[in-house]
């Protein structure tokens, strides 16, 4: 399969430089009769696009998306869908010195040895701006999603550098310019000083990000090497710069006990959610709770050693161009596309191997 | 592609319920040429193969590997390979009463759900028993990766419980009953004390679990969605009881610094590997670092609060049956194997499109 | 994808050599729920079997297949579906002395330069007996086909060598020992006579086989690269010895007229089914009708120029063996079992991608 | 997989209507430091492109595409490429008219049963336009297997309607209108007299197009499921129109004898090329030959009974529109694409596997 499509069923496939002519997307086997807007998607794009607040980017790409195909009358066709999104802010200028070098935290190194060419200009493939159409996509599963499955997804940041919380609030993210949990003013305040400050000390921070799905029904994803979470990690880790993922409780339950981290039942339901919402690969009807790791942005305007593709030595590389000091509060709706991607494909998976399962007639624990 | 098959390029699909007949997989475009015995992959599948220690099941399955086809005179033909394992100490009888009801924290509920029907027999499909298939065709890719890729994979067990180490010593994991990476007489007596202790609880316990792969050919991996992150993220959160995976520093990036994070570069080397091996999803030719998170053993003497398949709550649930108190420490090669066939994949994929780019006239930074 | 895998949805990977331990293959992804035994897959498999007639080849396999996984209580469970057949006539020796050289019109040139190494007795996996897989995994599809999907499929022989009939009638086909459409004593008097005397001539014959599915729901099958007639000639073209493919009237139409060509609607349904059931990669509920061609067996006890693999002439090459004279007549069951996998799949994706269509309430064109 | 996806590591997705905005494709996995241009892709398109001469239909397409990704100072990346065509000739009004009633021959009804809604003009993604962009990416292809690994493809119509030719003569078809192998006067008259007849008569005709590749190395191609003569039938049935397929002698081999169709070989070389140059599935150095058959244009201004989406009779169907009498003509630059396009995976596939094999070292048959 293409490294650069995602999904069995519900396939996406993306190109697309940073400073190349255009993004663009196609997404193929998709439900017929969902209704799609262009201002649907694009809603999903102004919440990823740089610019919007001083604690992003400066850049201000419009990212505005067209629809190619797959979309007659305002509804989807089932012919495959191509979105594109033209270039349009770029300055490329910014990037010639560092044609021959290596960036630090980069794929510079690594793009060039695989390839033995690289369109260095911005990055290149390897930009984040290459999401751009991850949203895209996610915003149409979305749709089939809400509209046929009524499931639907959420997320927000839960912590920043070194400040987290333990709320999860998707709707109060969506109100501070941080994408946060956590949106009283004291948790402001103290977000804002913190990226004030990294931000003067030239450097960066990483951060977690927590999605979850809602609605899913019971019996979605397959066991074995397609199950649900392990596809999740797979979506949630081919995002840039995540170096981690769990599910549910994830890493703390290492250390827990069995008979803490079961999560019990009865005819009223489940007594815990530890386990995040799968159990054996396959979707309880619980929510579905992911949590990732984003390591700090390595675009940083504070010096670094590096080395050049000569072999000699720059001992103090400095990465212009207007960066993110923190590229996980961006991220938001990049992992909840992925995650309306991934769920979205095991649904259609399970309908296609258990649409004869009379699943009325069985009992369902409730949720 | 098939639920039960791992692998673009080197694929391996398994079957096998833990009280069926037999246990089998089958490895397509395996490189022809390689060397690979029964003994090769048989090592493998003792290193899991539960009744070797008292801190496992006492279960003691034999785990007979034969191979079906795919090998002639001791050598990979390059045509697919089949291994089968019979499965020969089942107990039935242990799972009669548990035919109606849903263990917690097992996948009884949504197995039965999502097919209308369930194998109950210890688990059927969603037994750890499946994994076998999966330290069997690890072997081969093992074999595959040290003869022609010059790679070579190791783990070992890093948490028990709340009892963690910083080492990494695969060679001492080796030789102790815990495959824990600190072998000292003083960790091995208190990893047992604390073994026993929980045992004697009828609880369980998590597990921490690194494994890392030697001499990857920088270049590996692709960017996007085949991200070589992505593809290992995906195997070993496919592994049962996996609720979370790192790659580098995983988790603790998020509360790092962008100066701290990036791993600064020189004519000499890599300063540092944060980032666990692995730039823009490609391979920099440093070792490759994973670590995951699994979950305590679901099935416990302790008695839990369950619902059966008719809605009628049981308040005291006893899943009987003979079960490794720590899931985790069995899992070693499992996670070796998962990785191995995630790297090979990529080292192919890469040889498929890349084949064709003189590598040997760029400049390589030492590792 | 792996080579010895087929379909995208209901996959099917096989594996074994002509005299190696054993055939065996995994079904991925069936729908749960429906009932198959060892009989339902026996019946087909002793349709494919050698030795049942005198106008096949003399060898005898039992071809006794065993279910090792993925049936419960007589009915699938939705896990993966292991099928095997261990080998048990093998006389190796008739192929020591092909061990180095090439036979013409076979694949022992082909396999010996692409892999390096070859296990040449009595074709490896180039034998037809690898087939066996596909007649079993071909089983468990009609019968998901059937008591799913109300799809049957059939077939027969409809030329052998320069005897043709323009009768297409499966059961006639199932009580001659030709599997020949037209059962008259005439036909079998003449066919007889003519096997008769290509045997003694030393000589082998083509063969035309035609298969039909009937029932396939109109929406079956995706336009485009997964049009239905696509992956049907696909399927049909993996068998081995097939030259040629065809759909409805096939290459009669390049001569034909549009307005003979194309198939009349009115309220009463098509006047016609020159399309052979798909018109624009999709099913429109007619007869699917599927045509292809296989050439003669290559295995001939007719000396014929050859060359060893070390560049050394061989004028007069023997094929010793038990082969048949015509492979065409026992590949009915084989072309129907190909024909059921295609069909499933198209049903189970388009189930997959259109399953909130409500097909009831859209005008139906009667069949 | 999507539906509009082919290959399996040089994957090539489209997507686009008729009528739409745009037509778009992304190649994926695409070997790096490929030289390719715009022109290098138009040319091809050129030739597919309507309108060029009288014995096409009379649209007049720019088909002018546009590299949106993928490609850097001339060269390719290895990273997607994406192309777009972007719809200007548009003249929807045309098929008003046919919105509610299915053309016969045409996908109309199918697609609307299938899907639930259909994009009715021009045929929407049903339309021959769709082939531009396997025209683009097959160009692509081409510049690939020739810089890398000295593969060309080639092809010509041998037949159109009743009128047919023994000759293979690519150049001479690049010079004459019909791309007809026999460019001889007397036989340029006669074909022109068939089709102006053909098209007073309102009526039109199917033909026999002919593709070949030459240098395609032996051991390209795999046996099984992945065999190269199943994946070029898979890609030749899957344009439009096309209703068989034959590798080699194809059915003609059917009322062959064994000894007539064997291949034979000595050290000075294949005596004959009956197999089309391909054995088992693999390629044996020698041209691969591949015919097909492609049915008459269903489009034609003879009425012709059909029905309606309420099951409304319409006895006298008129399909206006600007349409090729004969739709094979300009199909030989999309069946050589699609050849293209089939073997560079194949190559891929194979140097994954056995790219460690020394061939150097085995015997190869001269060819």
């Amino acid at each position: 399969m293409g490294a650069n499509t995602f999904g069995d069923i519900f396939t996406v496939t993306t190109c697309g430089e940073s400073h190349g002519k255009a993004l663009a997307c196609i997404i193929d086997n998709c439900p017929p009769g969902v209704t799609i807007s262009v201002d649907d998607i694009q809603k999903d794009l102004d919440r990823r696009r740089p610019g919007s607040t001083r604690f992003g980017t400066p850049r201000n790409e419009a990212d505005a998306v067209q629809i190619l195909s797959g979309v007659f009358e305002g509804k989807t066709t089932g012919t495959p869908i191509g979105l594109m999104i033209e270039n349009t802010s770029q300055r490329s200028q910014d990037y010639a010195d560092i044609m021959n070098s290596f960036r630090p935290g980069h794929a510079d190194y690594t793009y060039l040895v695989k390839y033995g060419i690289r369109d260095y200009r911005g990055g290149g493939r390897a930009s984040a701006r290459e999401t751009a159409m991850r949203v895209a996509a996610g915003a149409v599963a979305k749709a089939v999603l809400a509209q046929l499955f009524g499931v639907h997804v959420s997320g927000c940041v839960t912590a920043i550098g070194t400040i987290s919380t333990d709320k999860y609030d998707p709707k109060a993210a969506l109100e501070n310019p941080f994408n946060f949990a956590d949106g009283s003013p004291e948790m402001l305040q103290q977000l804002e000083a913190y990226i004030d400050q990294i931000r003067q000390e030239h450097d960066s921070c990483g951060a977690v990000v927590e999605v979850r799905a809602h609605g899913v029904p019971v019996g979605t994803g397959s066991p074995i090497f397609a199950r649900l979470d392990a596809t999740i990690a797979h979506a949630m880790m081919s995002i840039n710069a995540v170096k981690g993922v769990e599910i549910g409780d994830g890493f703390a339950m290492a250390a827990m006990r069995g008979t803490q981290a079961r999560d019990l039942m009865s005819h009223e339901g489940f007594a815990s959610n530890h386990s995040g919402g799968i159990l054996g690969g396959i979707a309880t009807g619980q929510d579905i709770r992911v949590r990732m790791a984003f390591k700090p942005t390595s675009s940083i305007l504070s010096p670094g050693a590096s080395v050049d593709k000569f072999g000699h030595d720059i001992p103090e590389l400095v990465t212009k161009g207007r960066h993110d000091p923190c590229v996980g509060i961006r991220a938001v709706p990049i992992a909840e596309a992925m995650l309306a991607l991934t769920i979205l494909d095991a649904i259609m998976l399970d309908r296609a191997q258990c649409g004869s399962v009379d699943r009325a007639q069985l009992y369902h624990i409730p949720v």
